[in-house]
């Protein structure tokens, strides 16, 4: 194939402020996943993207390029709708793990290709890899098959989704360009467009524990975002939630699963149970189901239902033991008043150290490893009393996660109050 | 050998607008030569220091990072000082070749390490290459022994002084980052300072036919490199020249010989003359050599006696006829009045098209292709007469050629004046 475009004048191009024309993008994108772009001229023109921006026509079309270089799934031969949420990635975050039954149990199908965890926050594979038996891989067949049946799926997306984006995420990674709002929202849109999914919700995470730290840049993601999903015929709309604190009371494989399972029996942490119905309400009225209550469902343990059938088809056994960890230390409060601070960033970094995330996409996680919470901001604790249990098969990494969690939470005189963001903080639609 | 940074925090820290510590700038260099920093990395953090610079501290250690990357040559046995001149690039920019006889012949020595053109503009080597028998190869003993003997060498850079700048150029010509001016201050100067020469003068070229665009950003690599000169205890100066229109009346390699050779009988054109002149009195007063006028050196014949030894030395005969092309091409003026405008970069990418440059490292250069002029701005011209004669072996290069001329110069009525920029626009010293 004769090239019709040059990497170097593409560079030049976003190097000196210009806009990118459809076909430099459609070329690059192309030339990069056959390799006749090489990796040292991406990453260069990925800094002068990350430095100077693209604009939404420009992202728009970067994202269709990258769906463009593989594959797209197709659901339309479903009885029912489908809608997806994708989390940009929290500390405790395992919302996905009851809300796909949940959903499901309302009548919507979920089609949830997800992902590992990388840094400190965690993945929902690694979670669900937490229940003996469950297994992430599945054909694209036996993916259909059991969004008819059961109406939930949780497993590991193919290769052949946006592999454009699969090789360009790897090189972001180890080039300092992974926290770019254009290319983060063209990631995580083209994998989701590209799956196929007729109705996204958008959990754009902000604070501390997550990629955005600040209100404004979330809300500017999350526009991007949910402008590519509009644009592509994918009903989206975003919330922006809490990430200054974690969410629930556990970050770690196995414990978040523990407590996935306590809010489909009706109980759990009120931030999780709250988050997890909110999406759900936003996923039901974006595949068109708004007369549907999920709180309903999940009282009245459909949800739950759906969740055994959902584990059970992916062998893993629902009323199996969860690992536990050989070892636990507690962290006990240092004095009496009411917690007001307890860092997101990090409790995941601790959980991470101790072996519920990896540093490499090689290394394997501790199923049973994290950090447990025994109480969240606006608690009065008394000193002595355990705040914190960490969790690890090994005990060497303990010295490393106290230092992590050093400053991470404030004990501050009765009658104080945090100072947090609320929960749900926006709601982000065209 | 363990690694106390990470190059993804490096990246991270210019990309975030900070400055890189000694011990950062230190450690990517080395890293990057010894292959432990990835090509993937560097261009990452070579797009971040385009964009977002580098201060004076940070190039120096740069360029200290580079020059300890490889060996340092030392001229300190010699029984004269040593003065170099470096030039940014430029169309028809052949001075060094009748400079060097003529500083060596007022009793300095010139160790002048050259590279070859890429591009639209020239490289020394590939010019003096036109002279058959002509060696570019030296080793280290011989050219000490030509500097102690005859005063000037010409000669190839050899591999080992700052072998770091050799990959970095090569990957920023790949990847859109050669125009950042810490990159080509340091760059230039690392390769000067390890040669050890005891003065440095520094030709920045202004204009269509340079890097340097604009006198603004001329001055700023000038006293950039100025700065790093003088701070590795080089006597450094800088000339900032005219480069909107060629210097003299040739472009490409024999073309430019000959009219060299003419300089030193006394002739040539009289901008070379003066710019060759006005060098060779920096370089000596670089030097300490305050006393000597070198216009007396090129009336009287010493400097053409140094040239013809140089080139002999080397190899070459310095009486043997240049080749000549197989085909010329006539511009002729297509109206009475005064040329007004002549562009260095037109002419520099036409000569280049006529086989003169080369576009890939690998590719060989025809010796006796260029553009001649029959005249410069300033000169009164008659419809019909020789503005221009191409030279080429391969006459399907004058197509595209023309192309590259088609604007390049401008015929204005009787009476009229170029507006240029003077040959000497500054001097920039410390």
């Amino acid at each position: 194939m004769s090239e019709q475009f040059d990497a170097v004048d593409v560079i030049r191009t976003k190097r000196d402020k210009q806009r990118l024309s459809e076909g430099q993008i459609d070329w690059v994108i192309d030339a990069y996943t056959r390799g006749v772009v090489a990796e040292e001229q991406m990453s260069a023109l990925a800094m002068a993207i990350f430095l100077n921006g693209m604009d939404r026509q420009e992202i728009a079309r970067w994202t269709a390029a990258m769906i463009a270089s593989g594959e797209r799934m197709d659901f339309s031969s479903l009885s029912r709708p489908t809608a997806d949420k994708h989390s940009t990635g929290g500390v405790g975050d395992k919302i996905t793990l009851p809300l796909a039954p949940l959903v499901a149990a309302c009548g919507v199908a979920v089609p949830q290709l997800s992902g590992r965890g990388l840094g400190h926050t965690g993945g929902t594979l690694d979670k669900l890899e937490a229940i003996p038996g469950w297994q992430a891989a599945l054909s694209n067949e036996a993916m259909l098959r059991q969004l008819e049946d059961i109406g939930a799926v949780i497993c590991a997306a193919g290769s052949g989704l946006a592999p454009a984006d699969k090789k360009l995420y790897a090189l972001r990674d180890v080039t300092g360009t992974v926290e770019a709002i254009p290319l983060i929202a063209s990631s995580i849109m083209s994998k989701k467009i590209a799956e196929g999914t007729g109705a996204l919700v958008l959990d754009v995470k902000v604070g501390s524990g997550a990629f955005m730290k600040d209100v404004d840049s979330a809300r500017e993601l999350a526009t991007t975002m949910v402008g590519l999903g509009t644009d592509a015929g994918v009903n989206t709309v975003a919330l922006l939630t809490n990430m200054e604190v974690p969410l629930g009371l556990t970050a770690g494989n196995g414990l978040e699963v523990r407590e996935s399972v306590e809010v489909l029996e009706g109980g759990g942490p009120p931030d999780v149970v709250e988050l997890t119905v909110e999406l759900a309400r936003e996923m039901l009225k974006g595949a068109g189901r708004t007369e549907i209550d999920p709180a309903d469902a999940l009282a009245d343990g459909r949800a739950m239902d759906a969740w055994r059938a959902m584990i059970s088809a992916q062998g893993g056994d629902p009323d199996a033991p969860l690992p536990t960890a050989k070892e636990t230390h507690e962290v006990l409060a240092p004095a009496d008043g009411v917690l007001t601070k307890l860092d997101a960033y990090q409790v995941g970094v601790a959980a991470w150290r101790l072996g519920a995330g990896r540093a490499r996409k090689e290394d394997a996680v501790q199923a049973a490893a994290g950090v447990e919470m025994h109480a969240k901001p606006g608690a009065s604790v008394r000193a002595g009393e355990k705040l914190l249990t960490l969790h690890t098969d090994t005990p060497e990494r303990f010295g490393r996660a106290l230092e992590a969690l050093d400053g991470a939470y404030t004990i501050a005189p009765e009658g104080s109050r945090p100072d947090l963001l609320p929960l749900i903080i926006d709601r982000i639609a065209e």
